[in-house]
């Protein structure tokens, strides 16, 4: 029996980045998990952000950011990123996370975090108290140690945390189910 | 030592579900992993959608779909609905999915899927060969058996599943690792 829960934005699992913006010298970040991919004509994503939000005029400002996913062993950096202001307090000192220049834009990228992204804003579109960012991805970075001998990303070395909406829950990923764009054959075939 | 990728259309991990539009006589479906909540005020969220998608006209032209979390059991449908074109198939009828009539839209949602939300389209961006759909939560739905005794999901009990970009590989979710606005209080007692 379904029941009506009212209008919530929940979609289940969501990531849960460190979003870097500003320079090695003047970085912001914060913890984002209103963000994904939307299309690859060019790679591009979206992110949505509170208008409160002091990375929100740093990035505006300098049209570039970075996307740094992190492992479970960051979650305290994840969840103290999220929920404490960049207006308040030095988060990357009181962290500690090590910043590394880019190679794209001037937004440093986390070392600790296994995968990053580069990103250039595209253009920018209000909803409410919020401002939705496109930007274009320019470039990807992984730690040699996560790729395979194809030079592809490992997702159990990767490790990414997961956000669950509602419950305000960190999770790890868990185990592979099946192969995309393969086990679905199984129904193409009934036809 | 981090090595560059290029640029890629990369966020780990990412949500899949399953896209309905259209009406119960006429439904459309297709996999989405390229979707995620931006904003609260109200509740919002986006979709990436090739142009070349069937239910992109759908949803264009009736400016409603809903969106359903899928569990693993239904990794098969996931990736059926995902990879074939429904000008190409009945994709309901052969897989068998069940469909419900919605509270606020005319677009259906999948009984067997345990979380679904209806959605109002508000706003179309386009990006290359992509169209950013931008669409208003108006209602989520949950089956009683996921909903612990304070009215909330339980997210074991959802049990969703996750997409991995590059990969191309469907994963359960894995263990808590833990609690959000909480976890993060051990770095700001440092200060």
């Amino acid at each position: 029996m379904k029941k009506r829960l009212g209008p919530a934005e929940r979609i289940y699992p969501m990531p849960v980045p460190i979003v870097v913006s500003g320079s090695m010298g003047e970085p912001r970040g914060f913890t984002s998990s209103w963000i994904n991919a939307v299309a690859s004509t060019p790679p591009t994503l979206v992110v949505g952000i509170r208008k409160s939000r002091a990375s929100l005029e740093m990035i505006l400002s300098t049209g570039e950011f970075t996307v740094n996913i992190p492992s479970p062993e960051l979650v305290e950096e994840v969840d103290y990123f999220g929920t404490v202001s960049a207006t308040k307090a030095d988060k990357f000192a009181l962290t500690g996370l090590t910043l590394m220049a880019g190679a794209t834009v001037s937004a440093p990228i986390i070392a600790e975090c296994r995968f990053a992204l580069e990103c250039k804003v595209t253009q920018t579109v209000e909803v409410g108290e919020y401002v939705v960012v496109f930007a274009q991805i320019l470039e990807t970075w992984a730690d040699d140690e996560i790729l395979d001998d194809d030079g592809n990303v490992d997702i159990t070395a990767l490790d990414p945390l997961v956000y669950i909406p509602g419950a305000r829950e960190y999770h790890r990923l868990g185990g592979k189910v099946a192969d995309a764009y393969s086990v679905g054959k199984r129904i193409s075939e009934r036809a």
